[in-house]
């Protein structure tokens, strides 16, 4: 099943040897990305092979038409999508007349890309014999950079090997894009300015609808052996087109090289000024810097950021590339600095569901950020829906809801719905549940209350409103029933009461009315203040409360387990184990209604549930309900296997849970779902991180306390993790026999390891044994 | 709600007067067809004001790529569509030079257009004052021959009213036309050949991947004050366009006519000949019998339909011209003469729906075609799904189904679904068991058993095997199962237990093991033969039987009713007039979302289960369910109504019944909907006959035997209709104190009225006081 063609080293992902049927793999696993914008692993030169081009620009977006076999009623406008941006990367090369192109080349040798995540680089070499039999080394060197979070950087060196030639290179901007996935076949750009002069070219652009202006620049050098070479090149452009042109001609062994910057400025984040000029500014600091210190800097940036996020495991070198490519890109995709972003399930390494934002933010990837730095980042996410919760307001409009009801979408880009299938957009409900637990779990993480009063109250009120409407009274059963619902397992749809979400709902009630006293408490003139907006009554939270106390929750006596919905048990409960393996993925082998009636579990439903609140329920109750869904789970969403790790570990079934955990970390890696081709799973992979930390160390907190469980694979001689809580941070060493801890800063804290009390002090280690 | 802008009159709809608003509705409700090719009133000179244009040939479809927002494994590939097809109804008039269009002219006084459904003709007068001040009296009568069905004529008359003038025909043929309804833009027709010489025409194009080859032929003559002018017209082609142009001076007073023949042969009808010479022997048959000739043979053709199909209604005008529409319609669409063809839900008077066959045909046009046409009309019904087993096998297929189980498609043109809604598509199942029903209902009526042994029992082999898939065992509930469907009320979707789905089921498998046994013993050669195809064995059908005797059945001990599916009562049970009506219709109010969880039924369900098989159920089981049902039923489908109003009649609630008849009888003159410029609502027009034969009447068939229980509407005098049963045509006229029966033929039969036995001998009347 796996590809595996890539090298297993600790710190960097390597590919050797040129295989044209895994360019576009590679594209995916090779992508580069620094929270502001990011690229799929395109070549700069020239290349007629199958490739998908893909440059990205956080939050520019377009909204494409939404395109549906049957319109229902309440179906958003428009999908918005992060769109290819214009190409800054691109460099033509000849070599005596002749392009430079891999897929036409007659040989291309000791071919190597390696993506350095140490150090946040990645180079690609090569010698090629091209098609008139000129040879010559390549290396390109290119990354981008941390410190100028507008600016990327390429060097690209073309060594003579075995006679002298001419050689040209044509750094260039194109415009001229377009997207893999479009709709309606739209123009998603409109150019409006081409600017070229001396070594530096620009392309103004802004997408259409939407109109984001950018600015996509370049400026390039050339060095001969390493000295630069003060030589103007010729420039030309087109209309959504301009490059420089440099030719050479070099000496047998001589080295010519083009260091080129390049990058994208956007009006968002310079309001009222000159793009161009702006850019200017952009490229003279990354000129005063150069190429080698803006590379110094990089890798200092992430020497930083692995300081605090690095995860180590000795005696398992694919498992510790594993777990380092899912840290690297989290922090390539999304660096918690602007609040106004998000996390894409893909990141900046493709198309594929748009670059939105889902649930996967709340339920997986705040939980990484809040351990791995520093408070402000998961606050910025919870922001992120404070700020869009006018829109989930309206979002319930449509569908219906009165009074400040909020839900938020199940995809959006600027809080409107994106998504287009009824049984997701209008029933798949419970992620409005997950945007209050991450406001809770982010509360109970860092201890900042703050948050609550001055945002996430509001939010919770919108939440408590939609639970209350939607939910409806059953006069058969006496309670208060949600009908008509997808949970997390999408494997089924427009269900009756799915536990998960009927009790997220009830939880989402309670929670918000404590919140309500608390601030009414606490907070007075922010409870004002939000009682006067949201014109919340005393009788209007009572009624809120009639339908958490009498939620329904279904229940089997027989098998004394929560049911994932009303009709579970009336289905035909083969396991996995007895369903053909060619009948795998059911997702591609089987019709949607076939899969609609089996008791498969996409990811987990129930389960889900007793990981968020594992605490309402006891060892043996999670026990009981992890053995009966287990079974039945197929874990075709990547979202799957790092939950049933946790509690893998948890029930001590630790070859499960190493089994899941594989199953998450090398996902992309190893092309498990062979898809990578379209781009990396980004927001899984913050569930891989969970998966050790949560799962095999064991981290909770609870009564603003670090909690420690720590278990290791038995293949594994030992691993460790930090986490950064409430300003100390907790190094956690697991080994066979002992954990270890230490801590950094200045206090001391007290922790639980195994249920016993710990006090970590600064400067001395601390060794648990098992 | 309705606009009433037509007439009401016996036997003709009469619009008076032009407004543009109302062109594309008269359109629809002046279409012609013949059974063989039909087409939109549109105008034949030249108007640049709104129009939807369209002509369309049986049989003639375009597979037209699927477009969905997100694909779902199993949906098909294609969506066959009816195309419209290249026009030979233009003609281009000019008067001194300018162009004759209604969207400009100086004045139109005097417009009318009437479609005469006693003898098959439509017409329009009016007088045009043009730009240039000349004033004109034009008359354009039309028809499309029931004679010689491939052909169509017109004749146009223009009269100088004021002054001389020089009148300018162009009549023409133009295959560059296109669809409205189209999901990708492709290209739908291939024109290869044109061709005009003298005063005839050809175009010769076939249709893109189905290359359905047709040839769209004219032929015109002039005649000046009734009297054929020798003239050979100016002939010009272009790529997609061939015409003739008369021009001629004349006085004041003077009437100058063009008669045009044209239409469309096919190859479908003419394997391996020359088109063109086909269409040349076409024209010559419709030349020697003349404008004249082919219009009386029109009425009498008519007359012969209305012979047996017509039901007169004294005292309600519109009633009477209601129920004339729908049945007029019904043959223009469909009569029966090839059992290739089947009839699209808007027949040959607009796009939606593509044209192509749903279990409407089953559920709704057999009873009319089989009451009012030779039996071997519905015989030819039942043999278009005979002809598409296999492909509803390799349907099955699709879905995972096996050992060939047989899944007709929702939607359809040559028997391979085209529908794609999973809901739909792989959930609304029951359409199989609409199938199987018709079998059983075409014998209960003819009495013609031979259908079964020679082709129904291997359809009803199929079905059965389907349904014993489909099911699954419940170990809770100890019984069979029908999880994840959709009834014919499409406002639930994805529900367990469908209460008419689950019913059906089981009535299929048992009918099917009837029919096993009555062919074994009386159909010996069939049996072998069908077994052998099939493969069948006695232990397969036992395993068909313990599905059938131990399927699952939701019911209420305490409304003592079958529940429509498992979940029915936990829905807030708020009834239809509680609904405000600014929340209606709730299809164009609500999100889908809210539509499902709600209890309101678009069209009947449970109580098509007591429709279909109303001798199962007691008088007080049938108004139980009524009376739970009927409050919630939001009647949003076109086929609701009627089986309400039998219903409601056969309890004896007959404001209620009359109330129902309505509403589906003018449904398209009054255009309820208001959407009737779409086309108009063919399949449900047969519910409307149902609505009065069934309904009023109480036609029923039990034991070889015609049974009534005539009622009538408070409101009407009388009405009366005729049943082609079995060779003999009985008619009744019921009144407000009694029935009247009389026959015709060489047989007496016995019949029953209101439980008693009523011999009817020909010749004599018999009445029977109600």
């Amino acid at each position: 099943m796996n590809q595996e063609y890539l090298k297993a080293t600790p710190w960097s992902i390597i590919e050797e040897g040129f295989d044209k049927e895994l360019v576009q793999s590679s594209e995916s696993i090779f992508s580069l990305g620094n929270g502001a914008m990011g690229q799929r692993a395109n070549f700069e030169e020239t290349y007629t092979g199958e490739t998908f081009q893909g440059s990205y620009i956080a939050g520019v977006y377009y909204p494409d038409k939404t395109r549906v076999g049957w319109w229902k009623n309440g179906y958003p406008e428009y999908f918005a999508k992060v769109l290819n941006a214009p190409n800054w990367i691109g460099i033509n090369i000849w070599v005596n007349g002749e392009a430079l192109d891999l897929n036409t080349c007659k040989e291309v040798n000791g071919y190597s890309r390696e993506l350095n995540m140490k150090e946040g680089w990645y180079r690609r070499t090569f010698e090629a014999v091209l098609p008139n039999d000129r040879k010559i080394q390549v290396e390109a060197i290119r990354f981008l950079s941390l410190h100028l979070d507008e600016v990327g950087a390429i060097q690209y060196n073309v060594t003579a090997i075995d006679s002298d030639l001419e050689v040209k290179f044509q750094p260039y901007l194109d415009s001229g894009i377009t997207n893999e996935d479009s709709n309606w076949d739209d123009k998603f750009w409109n150019t409006t300015n081409i600017d070229v002069h001396g070594n530096q070219g620009f392309i103004e652009a802004y997408t259409m609808k939407t109109q984001f202006k950018t600015c996509t620049f370049m400026q390039s050098q050339l060095l001969l052996n390493g000295e630069i070479l003060k030589k103007e090149p010729k420039s030309t452009s087109k209309d959504l087109w301009v490059g420089h042109e440099y030719s050479q001609k070099i000496s047998k062994g001589d080295t010519l090289s083009l260091q080129k910057f390049g990058g994208y400025t956007v009006e968002r984040n310079h309001q009222g000024k000159n793009l161009v000029d702006i850019s200017k500014e952009v490229l003279k600091k990354a000129e005063d810097l150069g190429f080698e210190t803006l590379l110094d800097k990089q890798k200092q940036s992430w020497a930083e950021i692995w300081e605090m996020s690095d995860i180590t495991i000795e005696g398992d070198v694919k498992a510790q590339q594993g777990i380092r490519f899912n840290i690297f890109q989290l922090n390539q995709t999304y660096l918690g600095r602007d609040s106004r972003l998000n996390i894409g399930p893909k990141g900046f390494t493709g198309e594929k569901y748009g670059g939105s934002t889902y649930w996967d933010t709340e339920a997986y990837c705040i939980p990484f950020y809040m351990a791995t730095k520093n408070q402000q980042v998961a606050r910025n996410l919870l922001k992120y829906r404070y700020n869009h919760l006018q829109k989930a307001i309206e979002n319930a409009q449509k569908l219906g809801f009165t009074n400040g009801a909020a839900l938020y979408p199940m995809v959006t880009m600027n809080g409107e719905e994106c998504h287009n299938e009824w049984e997701i957009t209008f029933e798949e409900i419970h992620r409005n549940g997950a945007i209050a637990f991450a406001i809770y779990n982010y509360y109970r993480f860092t201890g900042d209350y703050s948050y609550i009063p001055e945002m996430g109250l509001e939010v919770l009120i919108g939440i408590a409103r939609f639970w209350h409407q939607r939910a409806s009274f059953s006069e058969q059963k006496q309670k208060y029933v949600i009908l008509g619902v997808t949970g997390p397992n999408e494997y089924e749809n427009n269900v009756n009461n799915n536990w998960y979400t009927n009790y997220l709902a009830q939880w989402c009630i309670n929670f918000t009315v404590e919140q309500l006293q608390r601030v009414h408490d606490g907070f007075e003139d922010d409870y004002r203040r939000i009682v006067g907006k949201t014109k919340l009554t005393d009788g209007e939270v009572a009624h809120w409360k009639k339908v958490a106390d009498k939620m329904y929750f279904p229940y089997s006596e027989e098998k004394q387990v929560f049911l994932q919905q009303d009709g579970f048990l009336d289905k035909e409960l083969i396991t996995v184990k007895d369903l053909p393996s060619a009948q795998r993925p059911i997702n591609q082998k089987w019709s949607w209604d076939r899969i609609l009636r089996s008791p498969y579990i996409k990811q987990a439903d129930v389960l889900q549930g007793f990981y968020f609140f594992e605490d309402h329920f006891s060892k043996e109750e999670l026990k009981r309900h992890f053995d009966f869904y287990e079974p039945f789970t197929v874990h075709e969403s990547s979202l799957s296997p790092c939950v049933h790790s946790i509690q893998a570990a948890k029930l001590n079934q630790m070859e499960q849970a190493y089994k899941f955990y594989l199953r998450t970390s090398r996902l992309d890696l190893d092309d498990y779902n062979k898809e990578v081709e379209e781009g990396l799973h980004i927001t899984s992979m913050a569930g891989t991180w969970m998966s050790i930390v949560e799962g095999f160390g064991g981290m909770r907190v609870a009564d603003d306390q670090l909690l420690f469980n720590p278990r290791i694979p038995e293949k594994w001689d030992s691993y460790s993790f930090k986490i950064n809580f409430r300003g100390s941070v907790v190094k956690v060493s697991v080994k066979q026999k002992e954990t270890e801890f230490s801590i950094s800063g200045d206090d001391s804290i007290t922790i639980r390891c195994n249920q016993k009390e710990v006090e970590l002090k600064p400067g001395r280690d601390i060794s648990v044994p098992h």
